[in-house]
Parts: C-alpha cells; structure tokens; sequence
C-alpha cells in the first residue's frame, strides 16, 4: 500500500483545481487594530491592514475584554485542567453561559469549544433525544450544521436556500407525526444575506417542527443588545435553539447555544462533543463574558459598524465594482474566477499591504470567487481611501468588469 | 408532537441509572494548585482541594506560561478573528505548530482547537485520503476517536482491549492490499494503563498499516523532553500520526497532530473540523508553546510527579484500598457501585474539602465505578496526609471492601 502516493493525488487535486490554500501568517497589533504585522515565509515582515478578519466589532482589542482575561489568568491560571464534568466547570464558565442566556431570553446556555463543536455535536445529539427525527436543512448551510447533521445518518431534507415554498413542500411530504427540527443561519457570511427568520418560524409552528437558529454572524452585531437577527426582529421566543459564536464579532474563542433549560440539560448530557473535551480556559470565557456584557448596551458601535458597512458599499458602487449587497455587514466582491481572485488578493497584498484573502471553490459556487471584505468600526477614513483606490487601480489594470453582479 | 416529553424521557434515563451529572462549580487559585474555592448551588463557597483534575503537572499556573499568555494579549489581543485560511493563522500558531513538531521528532504537526476535534476531524478524514481504508481500533479508545472512526461510515474492526493477537487475527482477515490504520492510546485515562505500542507497530509493519497513536494523557508527562510513551520507548519514529492535547499536563488548551509533512498537508487541506473554525486565541498558542518548550528540559518535575504518584500508590496499598496500578500517574481506587461512589465523593467533598469526581458507566463499565485521583507535583505532604486519612475514615465508615482489586 502506497501511502505516500495517496496522499500525493489527494494534494495534487487541490493544486490542479488552483484551490491549494496557503495561509498568510499574520500578527495584528493590539491596539492599532486593523493593522498588522505579515511575516512571509522568507521571514521577512511587511505591515498591512486586515480587510477580512471576523472580529468584526474590534473587539479583540477591547479593553474590557483583555482586562477581563489578565485578571483571569493572575486569579485561577492558563487551562481549566479538565472536562466540564471532572473539575472543569469554573465560576467563569457558569457566568458567561448566564450572559448568553440572558442575551437570548432563553433559560439556559451551554458552552462549548467552538460553534463549529456547537453546531456538530447538537445537531447529531438531536436525533437520540427525538427518534425518528427529520432535519430540514438550508442548503447553504455552514460545513459544521451538515456534519452535524449527517454525521449519525438520521433523516434529513435539503431544501433550496431561503426558499420556503420548498421547505414547506418537504415539511408537507413528512409524516405529520414525525418529530422535525429546521436548521438555517440568520447571516450567510458568502452572500451576507439574511434567513427569512419569520417565516421559517412560521412553517414550523404548522408543521410542529422545532427550530435552530446559527447566528454565528449576527451575534453582537444585530438586535438592540447584541442578541442577533432573530433579537432585532423580536423573534427570539419563536427559535428552538439559538447557536452563536464568541470567537467573531465578541472577539474571543468559543460557541455555544441558547434554548430551554431541559433542552440544554439533554444536550449536556448526551452529547459527546461537550461531554467528552477539555473544557474553555477560564480567561477566554472571562474576556467573552466581558465582551457579550459590554455589547449588550454599546449600540453606537453596532451602528458605526453597518454604516462602514454602508460607506464601503457606496464608494464600490460609485466605482461600478460588482459586489453583494443584502444589507449586512459584509461586502463580498465578485472577481469571478480562482485565478484573478487570487492575483488580485496577491496584488492587493504585495503593492497595496491590504490582507484579504481570496474565497474560492467550495466555499463558494464556481464562477463566483470572491474577495469578502469585511469593515469595521476600526477600519478608519485612511484605510478605507486606500482600499477603495487600490480596487480601483487594480480592476483597471486587470480589465475586470465593472458592475454586472452589483446588487 | 411532543418534544418536551421526549427530553423528560431522555434525563429521566439518566436519573433512573443513577448517572445523571451535577457539575462542581470551582476556582483554582493561581499560585496554590490545587487549592481551589468551591461555589456551592446556593452560592455559598468553601475551599477545596482539587484532587481529580488534568493539569497533572500544574503548569497551569506555571509564570512562563502565564507570563507568554499576558505578553500575547498586549501584544496581539484576544481572539484570533479568523479561521485559519481567513486572517485566523498567527505567528503564535505557527510557533506552537514548530515546537510540537520538534517535540514529536516529526516534520510537521497541525494545531486544532481541542484534542477531541483533532482525533475526530483526523479521523474522519483520513478516508477521504486512502479510499477503502479499513481502521482497527482498540475497543477502549477515546470518545473523540470512536466518532472520528464512525463518521464517515468507513470500514472499522474493533479489536481486544491491548489484545495484539486479536488484532493479529483481525488484520490477517482483511485483503492484503487494503489501505489499513492502527487507531490506539498509549495511556488509558480511566485504567492509567498502557498501550502495547511496540507489538503494534510491529504488527502494522508486518501488515503494511499506518499507526494512529493518542498520547493525550502521556504528553509533557513521558520521555526525556515530554514527547509522551512513545519517545520513552524511542517509537516516535514508528508512530504515523501522534494526536496530542495542550490542555492537560500542558495546562492550557487545544490539541493537535504530529506526523509527516505531507500527511498534516493533506489533513489541513480537507478536514472540516480543522478548516471551518476560528483558530485558537494567539494567548493560548502562546502559552502552549510556553509550556511545551518549557517541559522539554524540566525532567525534574515529571519525576516529581511519577514520585508523587508512586507515594499516594503506596499509601493506598499500605491501607489495603483497592485501586489499579499499571504504573502510570493515574490512581483509580474502585469502589464498584454507582451509589457507593457518589456517597464518598460527597463526604469527602462536604467533610473533608477534598474534591474527586465520581467516574461512572459509562465512561468505565458497569462495577467498576471508581475515584480516580490524579495527584500532581503541587499535592504536597499536607494534602496527601489528609486524602489518605479521609479514604481511611470513609472506607470504614461505609465498610466498604479493601484490597479486592489492587493489583
Ligand atoms: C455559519 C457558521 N457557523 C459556525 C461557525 C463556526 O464557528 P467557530 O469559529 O466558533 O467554530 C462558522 C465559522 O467559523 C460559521 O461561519
Ligand atoms: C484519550 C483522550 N483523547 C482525547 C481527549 C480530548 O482532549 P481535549 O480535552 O484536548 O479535547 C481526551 C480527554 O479530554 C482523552 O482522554
């Protein structure tokens, strides 16, 4: 058995499709968020600004939040030092899931390794707690839903992005007694566009379905506290469980969902993926506490948020650039192919020190590679000049079109 | 439909059997390992002296540790603000990825966010890479490894606990030419026993199979620079792939492999779990690589505690308590029923501040119910006197068997 030849094939595919991923090995600079410290790989270093970070609020930088983990780490130390059953359940792990269910208006919160684990290990928990269970899933959902979702090989529906004739279509084909969860996002961060929260909701009051909620890109930026899509449309009561990340816009590391104490106590209970791992470090749930409590009353740095948000979008437009405009806080531009998206990133980053990375097959459809820029509160009035004329300059240079997917 | 039924049914289970968990809620003081502050379900608080944690090595609270987390913080924040493909790969990350690779003597090794997602996302990938491949693994594995093994639904055969004739037998059965995996531990954390690393990489050699080798309780702890069993045995050059935790005796948090630089490549490129998640906290990196770099010249204190383990062994056994020993540092004193246990954890927490979490079915079988006691460097004279005589008092008091299953 050639193992070595395996693996070769394997890479080899990845380089032939021109998806082969190199990553760019940066330090930002606390403090002078969003800029950065690129050391290549020769070592030397070159300063840029990071246009396509998911710490979309700074908060990685936030003073509350760094204070928050240096007081931590002097109190109990680095690690937990255990599983959340076998001595890893600290006074920082029960006060930030007492945030997190405060912030949703749910009973309880359950706090995991990361959303992604959140995500895995809920979704494939589920069908133990209700056999026979049918998931309905948006088809765009996030990789770390459909593993989830697949991974124990229960029943599952994947209905057409955002459509919900087609999801009532398949809700109607079910066995009416059969227990049904719908599982979607409130933000699909490719796109930038928004679940139709309400009316998902709605087929799942009909149809006597449960609903999940990620809002791993909403929460913290959307909703007068920070709760997310389904908080700024008073939704919230209506979601099942809510999954949400504190390693984006909260700046720290972690996930985790909110939903009914039983729910979250089965959960806890059953699912390997949070029983059976060491549990957050003290400091990271400290630092996330403090970041969910201070954005549940810093609306001004939502609102200073979307309109970077917007002033990036207007100055593209002004420029005939194609980008995706739903109304969300990210603004990915389309280049179209693997090959430009990638000169283009390289460019922007060699000539301009602009860092964002190029988004190719699979993450998203072929034909629709793209630069995904994401602007935030400390993105300032330079950096947004210089994005803006590097764009310019460089879709001229490469005779890229202007405007035709431009929403 | 109804869904709250079905969740009173699912933790009723767990109360009938008598194995539903109640979560410690404790602070470790930092600078007083493993003194720590029970927060009691009324809120009330006692002191504690943690005597089942992980962070064997109290490193945890080691000042090169923390002192790398603080530095990180005010040099870089606190989240990483990305996957690692998007703006999420630091320079802290590629250090601890350098520092554990020369740890493993392998070319590269890969960071994931816990051990758990590291064995499940390797596993569960490695299909991917050599198609028809067949996993043998040890019925005793690890949670994360057994979902790793399952996810994808490939070929698996479940050999003996340790039995390399079973294994034998069982690889003998399968085509010759079929891509095959040793999936094992080389520390079993409920027994403290060991894998029989040399007989099975012998066999994979004879049956041209890789090796797939958990040293998540043995790393830091075993071998001259803490590279774990297999570096004590000189095998870490027989080992393909070594899966490895940061947030045990390294006293932080996350986990990783180590292996060839082409099998990290492949991983790296198509696992889900390492690629669809935000990296982990630069602090946390940094902390790590504290530790690692640290525990590759301080034998001293694995020494101490392989003593320490040795004292508390021999204390036990002078009382006739009955507990295994397989030589490790792990100390599991068997009482044998559900009840039983619980009853004695909750003396020896309530009467004596002594803090040991009962290990029941299923994470041990059946009669088997156990405390296991993980005593570390930082339990001195004081701590250990006052655990023996508690379990000296206790084991009367309840009249409970001595000596049966000491080995
Ligand atoms: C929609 C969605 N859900 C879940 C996750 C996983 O979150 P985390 O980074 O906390 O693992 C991500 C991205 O990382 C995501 O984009
Ligand atoms: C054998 C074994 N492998 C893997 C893990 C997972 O490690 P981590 O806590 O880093 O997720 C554990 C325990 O947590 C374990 O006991």
């Amino acid at each position: 058995m050639d193992y070595q030849a395996h693996l070769d094939t394997a890479l080899q595919r990845l380089h032939d499709e021109g998806r082969y991923r190199t990553f760019i090995d940066i330090e930002r600079k606390r403090g002078a968020f969003p800029h950065a410290t690129w050391v290549k790989s020769d070592g030397t270093e070159q300063p840029v600004t990071v246009w396509c970070g998911n710490d979309y609020l700074g908060m990685g930088q936030h003073p509350v939040v760094l204070s928050a983990m240096h007081e931590a780490i002097d109190a109990t130390g680095a690690g937990s030092g255990g599983t959340r059953n076998i001595s890893g359940t600290t006074v920082y792990h029960k006060a930030l899931e007492a945030e997190l269910s405060d912030l949703h208006g749910k009973e309880a919160a359950l706090l995991f390794t990361s959303a992604y684990i959140a995500n895995d290990a809920t979704l494939s928990t589920l069908p133990k707690l209700f056999p026979g269970l049918i998931v309905y899933s948006d088809e765009l959902n996030h990789a770390s839903m459909i593993e989830g979702i697949r991974r124990n090989g229960g029943a599952k529906r994947i209905f057409k992005h955002n459509d919900v004739d087609d999801l009532r279509a398949k809700l109607a084909a079910d066995d009416p007694a059969a227990p049904k969860l719908i599982a979607f996002e409130s933000v699909y961060s490719m796109d930038g566009d928004f679940g139709p929260i309400e009316a998902i909701c709605d087929l799942a009051d009909e149809f006597g379905a449960l609903t999940y909620l990620d809002e791993v890109h909403a929460v913290g930026m959307y909703g007068p506290r920070g709760g997310g899509v389904a908080e700024r449309d008073r939704l919230m009561h209506r979601i099942d469980i809510i999954n949400g990340t504190l390693g984006k816009a909260f700046g720290v590391h972690g996930g985790y969902i909110a939903a009914s104490a039983k729910m979250c106590d089965a959960i806890r209970s059953y699912a390997p993926g949070f029983i059976f791992t060491t549990s957050l470090p003290p400091a990271v749930a400290a630092g996330a506490a403090a970041s969910v409590r201070h954005l549940k009353t810093d609306q001004e740095l939502r609102e200073r948020h979307q309109t970077q948000a917007k002033i990036l979008k207007t100055r593209l437009r002004a420029l005939g650039l194609p980008f995706i405009d739903h109304g969300s806080h990210i603004v990915p531009v389309i280049v179209g192919d693997p090959v430009h998206t990638k000169l283009i990133s390289d460019m922007l980053l060699d000539q301009h020190g602009i860092y964002v990375q190029p988004i190719n097959y699979p993450t998203v459809p072929r034909g629709t590679e793209r630069l995904r820029f994401t602007p935030s509160p400390v993105h300032g009035p330079d950096e947004m000049n210089r994005l803006v004329d590097a764009l310019d300059d460089l879709w001229s240079h490469c005779a890229l079109n202007r405007a035709e997917l431009s929403a």
